[in-house]
């Protein structure tokens, strides 16, 4: 692994250069350097306007105030000089920050004259990539820092947050570390084949496994509650046509929007159909239908009925509080009940039209029993009370205690690492050779130190570093 | 004057926070924050990793790492915050910038919590305001680092960049305090009116009176330079239908947009239709017709040629090699010069596909005389020769090393005052009483005032900082 890590680096001992901030014009643009050449470079066009200060002599963490002149001694802007000295870097190397002002021209023409004196373009991550070289943060860690950046929620964000400081990447190594010693036990005993000696306590190895197979197993269950968490909890609205669906995702989608685009200079790019919740991202599935239709086209095909709840963790119900029969209501729903089995997924039940009615009548009142919400969807009427129950039924607080795998990398690694380790068990249990067993512990090994970097390829770090941004 | 600012900016004595890097996703994004009370809202929210360190405490640029947690201790993200003491730093007041992961949901949640606890959303322009207010430059300063930003070309940079660096605020200033102090003579001798004293010198007046119209009307002249150089110099291609006006102009463009999007993550936002050579703008006039037609339809009106060519500063007379007959050609060009007497206005001379011929025919001799250029748009040859006449009929290198206006706001001020000093010597001439001549002193002070920023009226700041962007 080491053999691994040294030559990536080795491959990138170069000097980087990237804009850092989203591209446009704005107030300011930062232009990040990183590499041993760093302050070689910037010392050739940065001018600090006292002339105590070059970068080269400059303190870490220092601001230098100053002037960019280009090869022919042209102005091209007054900057802020941020100095990294290494260590004490993102990267680990020493690395700058310029701070420029935010025109399109200068960002262009800086990184320019960075690219044509011996730094060289970042590819995507590599910043981050050379911060987990430089064992500033493990692989998980600096997976996590794309995840950040992407996070559009509080609890994607809040996920990402928790893996970058640390989250299971500890209990992974020590892990690990446990069995590692076990495997080189084995090892040992097949050096000594001919003497049938055993150094590795097999009670003790069984113990581990079972302990290992039961954390690993917890992480694995974790992940599809992680996963809808960044993603977006999957929600479906059915019902009659003109029911009044499409309303009711058009009204909860315009609150959310009319929130979001408070701050000016923020308005997020959105992805189409969710509304975030309290932090809670809820990813409104299989609503093309619903915008496009007026309601009133669309048959309800029981088929396509039952796709939609296969798909969603959580089911709007929708009817017309004015042509509903609570029976066939109650009589649906146990029939979905049958068809679904999966205790995770909720219904709520929504009458809507309430606007059109004096009052509820009378024989609704079983429907209260069920939890059911009376709303107008049309005049926003008790949307809140629909949002309420949208909350309630994902239960937030308990998963955000909890440690939760959200990266699908780690969940097919983690996979990867109890089926070795089911295998090392039966292997036990059928009196297989030592040779054999090491092989299947040496294969969780190298899946547990994929999830923390312990163990990489140039395919694993290409993969993880490539969805990054440029930049980062 | 005095009054003006100080009340401007007593009127803005809180803390004003704004996001200062483009909208959008990316590695870092950089909130600004400055006012009185910037420190303290800081302190209670950042936790610094080093112990030592708060941001109250710190140096001035400093660079402190640590995180920023919310009102409920919930940790949000771990940042770079840069610290600047008041008088040291943009704005002139106590002020920080923090450097964060570059996630909307961040960006968004810091915004909120600093305007949550006493900061609040900056106004368009208002940190350049805050510095103007505090002498950190003068009003022609100040517009130029809104001109900077919206820089997207070599000579507009170099003409803000030449403003912002003081420029000719120097010259104005001197000329309005010269100006001025004759001005309080003449009001002294109007305060002793009875006596029939000459406190100010009449001839030294008029010399004055004298050498400043001629410098302002110097700065007069090169606005109409400065303009186009800012705003790209108008260019129109003309020619008889089918020749490939349309073919020409889309050539010249893709050349541009090639060599613009080689660094990726800095596509500038193009003006349509305007190409940057050798840092000069030309801007493409009337080609809508170009672009939707396939030529074949148009008609060559005489008038909207003539049009066309009142509109441009350089004419690309673009002609097929094939069908054009070089007397006709001599014929129409004596035409538009008779027309067009500007003597600032270039033509070029086009002969377009020379791919259709083996050879140049022979009759085309004299029009190398006329400095012709012979292409093929459609194969895209010889362009170079294009763009390289379109710079020679600019002849750029003059232009630069001259002090020129290229603000709009500037050139009517200068306007303006000429107007008040042809008024003073007009009085002189025509034996004016001096409380007259006093007023039109007056009007010329105020108006050279208002480029500095030395005269100011709120609805003046107003129309210049409205137009920045928010977070400058």
């Amino acid at each position: 692994m080491e053999g691994q890590a040294a030559f990536i680096y080795t491959l990138n001992n170069d000097t980087i250069c990237a804009l850092a901030t989203p591209p446009g014009t704005a107030a300011i643009a930062v232009v990040r350097i990183s590499g041993k050449d760093t302050f070689a470079i910037i010392d050739r066009f940065f001018y600090p306007a006292k002339k105590i200060d070059s970068v080269t002599e400059a303190e870490s963490h220092k601001l230098l105030f100053g002037t960019i002149k280009d090869e022919h001694g042209e102005l091209l802007d007054e900057v802020l000089v941020s100095v990294f000295k290494k260590p004490h870097s993102y990267t680990g190397e020493d690395a700058i920050e310029i701070s420029c002002h935010g025109s399109v021209f200068i960002q262009q023409q800086l990184l320019e004259l960075l690219m044509n004196n011996g730094a060289r373009l970042a590819e995507p991550g590599e910043f981050t990539m050379r911060a987990f070289s430089n064992g500033k943060f493990d692989l998980a860690q600096a997976e996590a820092v794309g995840d950040l950046i992407a996070s559009h929620s509080k609890t994607s964000h809040e996920l990402a947050m928790q893996q970058m400081r640390g989250g299971y990447s500890d209990k992974m190594k020590a892990l690990r570390k446990q069995l590692l010693d076990f495997a080189s036990l084995i090892e040992l005993e097949l050096d000594f084949a001919e003497e049938d000696v055993e150094f590795a306590n097999r009670e003790e190895l069984k113990k581990l496994l079972s302990y290992i197979k039961k954390e690993i197993s917890s992480l694995i269950e974790s992940f599809s509650v992680g996963n809808v968490l960044k993603k977006g909890i999957p929600v479906t609205i059915i019902g009659e046509p003109n029911v009044g669906k499409s309303t009711l995702l058009n009204a909860l989608l315009n609150e959310e929007k009319a929130i979001v685009s408070e701050i000016p200079g923020t308005t997020r790019d959105m992805v189409e159909d969710s509304i975030s919740i309290d932090g809670v991202t809820f990813r409104f599935i299989d609503t093309a239908g619903l915008r496009d239709s007026s309601d009133s086209v669309e048959a309800i095909g029981i088929e396509r009925t039952h796709e939609q709840i296969k798909k969603a963790r959580i089911i709007l119900y929708l009817f017309d509080i004015r042509t509903t029969d609570c029976d066939e209501i109650q009589k649906k729903l146990q029939e979905f009940e049958a068809v679904i089995s999966d205790p995770a997924k909720k219904f709520i039940l929504v009458a809507n039209k309430i606007d059109e009615l004096a009052e509820i009548p009378h024989h609704f009142s079983k429907m209260v029993e069920l939890d059911c919400v009376f709303i107008s969807a049309k005049r926003k009427e008790n949307l809140k009370l629909v949002t309420d129950h949208l909350l309630k039924a994902v239960d937030v607080k308990n998963i955000s205690e909890s440690t939760v795998v959200s990266n699908a990398r780690h969940y097919h690694e983690l996979q990867k690492v109890l089926e070795a380790i089911n295998s090392v068990e039966q292997a036990f249990k059928q009196d297989i050779p030592s040779d054999l067993i090491a092989i299947d512990i040496r294969t969780a090994l190298y899946h547990l130190g994929e999830i923390t970097g312990e163990v990489t390829t140039d395919e694993l770090l290409g993969n993880i570093f490539g969805n990054f941004c440029i930049g980062k």
